[in-house]
């Protein structure tokens, strides 16, 4: 399942247009998006039935779980509706008018969304604050859902991670880097991703769609010797380095956890097929290829890195430690060596592509 | 037509929590919101047909135009689906969701609209960006629309209004007051209003319903005999003041205009008709009884003005005037007596409930 489609890893994202903004520091995800656009293509090509699905108007509701603050979210969800409307046409229907829904969490700066919206869209743009793993929409009222590189976010830090008399306890860690850690993470992923689905399967139309590109590990791989879980533990290690330094303390370091989890593709399709109202229609796991890991790459997958991980660490640490823990951080990126090394699994992302199906059959 | 249902005016708003923003001067609003409720209680409850207007889903979808950043649009929602709840429940209908869309300008703060939703709402919220004079919402899929102290504000200033060749250059106001200047205000809220029902007509299903709230003035009356422009010809005439000061420059004074303008019934009602696409159920009117026109009344009235106009008046003249700008005002309205003279006619809202007809019929 692993083909070598090219993209790139991103995640939640710094607001407005400041140099640490996800709209100074998206090429990553847009390479991503440009991935995740053939599969779109092909499966909405193939397989949309609008007839069906549209039975009762000509408005077809799309929506985005995750959509931070653009461009990129635009630009998914043109990919969408370009298919639709090529095979809107060759079936000869009349006009379809199409309805997009930006949602993410309330503190998410929509502000910026709004203004930023292209000015030639062929939709009517729409958004819902609020957490994806709760409803958001009446039910049956969508018809495809998408989310692009925004459920490897837990709903929360699972509890034993911040308790020390648990045997899950993730002392000087930010990020789970042991079988214990590992197991209440991936126990709380099943829980999150189970809600996720219950909640978009009440709100998606029978036949509709759901697209999902993650950042992920091969199925089978080692966590630890993973990419995309070491980016964090060398974030983490920075934050012990300033303990060191006498910058903050260590048990400041102990408490604080990042709510990410990176699945594979067999425990995603684990969930989905224990919830039973989706039908898996297309996996695909791919290496995100990295061009050249020069150190100004590096540097640029550092500010990625801040630009989603920001606002969680600077409201533990405080804002103002944060160009400096950042700065830190990117020469230890560089110094690693990491994107370079074989010894780890690279950068991978992950893309479901799952169609709604009757609750009765 | 003229009834005394209390209530007071409101303009948009200033965002966030300052000392002169909307949600710190929104009692006047609140009290205009009230009497409204009587009003939608009865329209709702005599002439809503579920089953005609949701045939195809059980979702019920609200819009309120012009929302700014709440509270008062989240009582006006409430007051729209509580007879809605009671009339389908006594029809014995199945369970119905509701999905309510708050629309106002890309600028509007949407941020504060967000944190500030009621946790005890029973309905999915959604933000829609955009000026309500164009379309905003696909082809027939609303079902109430709703507007409330928006629809005075115009999409533009009229151009004659700041062309000096003009008959009806304004000079040295900032808003009609002459003839001349009124008949291009009037021309102008004829188009706006216009644009307003067909973009609507499109939007609302047929059998749907459309409530719009607004300050006016009674059918016939001299607009310059009336309190709702003499409170902006004072805002205006403290611009003069500035001038002669030497604060600013008599030329900006002239050159700048509040896109506003309070119809009558008569008016509003003609604009409807010769529209055709929508039939009006209700037509009402009523002073705004003034409590007690004491100075601690008009200094929360200055107060809510300045929360409407600050924005656009600073905008034309520079924020760091603004300070100086209202207090002058506030002192100037404070002793105008304008709330206790009677030779005006005082504040009216009129309040309209339109069915949207079958185009055919």
């Amino acid at each position: 399942m692993i083909n070598s489609i090219p993209s790139l890893i991103s995640f939640p994202m710094n607001g407005g247009e400041s140099p640490y903004s996800y709209a100074n520091n998206s090429c990553f995800q847009r390479r991503g998006t440009d991935s995740a656009k053939i599969l779109l293509h092909e499966e909405i090509t193939n397989k949309l039935e609008l007839k069906q699905i549209c039975s009762s108007s000509n408005v077809f509701n799309i929506v985005d779980m995750g959509c931070s603050v653009g461009p990129n979210s635009y630009i998914a969800v043109q990919n969408i509706i370009e298919p639709i409307v090529s095979n809107y046409q060759s079936q000869g229907l009349p006009s379809l008018e199409f309805q997009v829904f930006f949602n993410d969490h309330v503190a998410n700066d929509f502000g910026t969304l709004f203004k930023s919206l292209p000015c030639d869209k062929n939709y009517f743009a729409a958004a819902v604050p609020g957490t994806f793993y709760n409803r958001l929409f009446p039910k049956a009222s969508m018809h495809f859902m998408h989310s692009s590189y925004a459920l490897q976010w837990l709903s929360m830090v699972p509890n034993e991670v911040e308790d020390k008399n648990s045997p899950s306890w993730n002392k000087g860690k930010i990020l789970y880097d042991s079988k214990e850690v590992e197991k209440v993470y991936a126990a709380q992923f099943d829980k999150d991703m189970g809600s996720f689905l219950n909640a978009r399967a009440e709100e998606i139309v029978c036949g509709g769609f759901m697209a999902i590109l993650l950042p992920s590990i091969p199925t089978g791989a080692d966590p630890s010797k993973c990419t995309i879980t070491a980016i964090f533990h060398l974030l983490g290690s920075s934050l012990l380095d300033f303990a060191n330094m006498g910058l903050l303390d260590e048990a400041e370091v102990d408490s604080f956890n990042l709510p990410q989890y990176f699945a594979s593709p067999a425990e995603l399709e684990a969930v989905i097929e224990r919830n039973g109202r989706f039908k898996v229609e297309r996996i695909e796991q791919w290496v995100q290829p990295i061009p050249q890991a020069s150190k100004s790459f590096v540097e640029q997958f550092a500010s990625c890195m801040r630009s989603g991980n920001e606002g969680i660490t600077g409201g533990h640490f405080g804002s103002e430690l944060m160009d400096d823990l950042f700065n830190h951080y990117t020469k230890k990126l560089v110094d690693s060596g990491l994107f370079s090394d074989s010894s780890y699994v690279p950068l991978c992302d992950m893309f479901f592509f799952l169609r709604r199906i009757d609750d009765n059959i």
